[in-house]
């Protein structure tokens, strides 16, 4: 085979925050296939085909690739942050699962600035200590779990990052972790709402949970909760590196 | 105060993993304070003064800067990986906790590419799941807090990386985290092995929890523990993106 499919992740929308592996990745394909407003960030030129879809098709979008890579097109699958924290590298080791032929597919995965990180650099440095990461949809796993990890993580005594932490079609479930993290984690916890981080967009907010409510949040924004350790130091929030 | 302060992540090694507003940053700076091999990686020029310190010094560095931005330099702090990730941005904000005038200081975190996500994108998606990240040293933090963590992270069913697993000064500790993890997570969970990722000395390895040896790490190491979903394709290892 000699096409290839490079899985990259284009940061959190800042073009300066886009790596040179990326960029040459991009430079060198033939085919760009993502998420409309991902692919809508590369510069259209001859010899490039983009190949824009919706949102939810992830398993399609996956298979194109390997189709196009199979036919010998070299293809970029664009993620917003890092494709591999709740993004398109995951579904594509789901479609090549399905193929008679993995080993064929010539594949890298380029690294990205994930939403996460970009958020806590603006914020100061929220998830300097132990920190989890956890996708707060429960469009591919049931709720009770995304319950039941919020209470561990806080008894654990992580910072915590959340994805996709509330939309539309599921309002109701931020302000149930919220109370969560309120029983768990404590009233007087920080809480940092990072929307949209590095464009034009963007917006920061902390307060503690007893102050936080569900509408802080939205599909652009990143939740950060502290441990009982983070704290303010001037316009900061931070996460000591020590817990005594 | 006209002088500033950047702390900077310079990504795992390679230097197509550098962004742009680091490069931007650096190129600004009269100062450039870090870790001797961190600084070895930023070019000498006319006008730039580097300062490379020893390991464990953090707060030390951390004032230097802040002492070298009080008085008027523009001063870039430097880390691998990502600086809010078990790095030197903490450090620097309890620094300037210390301080009478935190406000007065101009401060920036730059995200980079974090050990990680280099490491997972290397070896496929294993991080493609809610997962965590503990730093495994107990130098800053009593060791069974680290147990505590460990248990309640495979109980909650993270996929785990692990920062500093190993190092001369502590060769037992790491055995123990392995013991607690097959106990916690069953001995087929897979984890691997990621040393010095984007560098020449680069090398990855997979093997299960049960053929897992502490010998396997060492401080270069990124280790990352996957959940029970955790499988492999062809050569690669990805969590899906869904739980059952």
């Amino acid at each position: 085979m000699s096409g290839w499919i490079a899985v990259a992740g284009l940061g959190p929308g800042d073009e300066r925050l886009v790596t040179d592996e990326v960029r040459a990745a991009l430079a060198a394909a033939t085919d760009v296939v993502g998420y409309i407003p991902y692919v809508a960030r590369v510069a259209p030129r001859e010899g490039l085909t983009l190949h824009p879809s919706d949102n939810r098709v992830e398993l399609d979008r996956a298979n194109h690739a390997l189709d196009l890579a199979a036919g010998g097109k070299r293809v970029v699958v664009v993620s917003s942050g890092d494709p591999g924290v709740f993004a398109m590298a995951s579904a594509l080791f789901e479609a090549l699962e399905t193929r008679p032929d993995p080993a064929a597919f010539d594949i890298r995965i380029l690294p990205g600035i994930t939403a996460m990180l970009a958020a806590a650099a603006r914020l100061g440095a929220p998830l300097g200590h132990d920190f989890c990461a956890i996708n707060l949809s429960d469009n591919l796993k049931p709720w009770e779990l995304v319950e039941h990890r919020l209470r561990l993580a806080a008894q654990a005594g992580f910072a915590m990052a959340f994805y996709n932490p509330r939309s539309k079609g599921r309002p109701h479930q931020f302000a149930r972790a919220l109370e969560i993290l309120r029983e768990e984690a404590g009233p007087d916890t920080l809480v940092s709402f990072a929307r949209a981080v590095s464009t034009p967009d963007e917006s920061l907010a902390t307060v503690t949970l007893a102050e936080a409510l569900p509408e802080m949040a939205d599909m652009r924004t990143v939740v950060i909760v502290g441990s009982r350790d983070t704290r303010r130091v001037g316009r900061w929030v931070y996460t000591p590196r020590s817990v005594a």
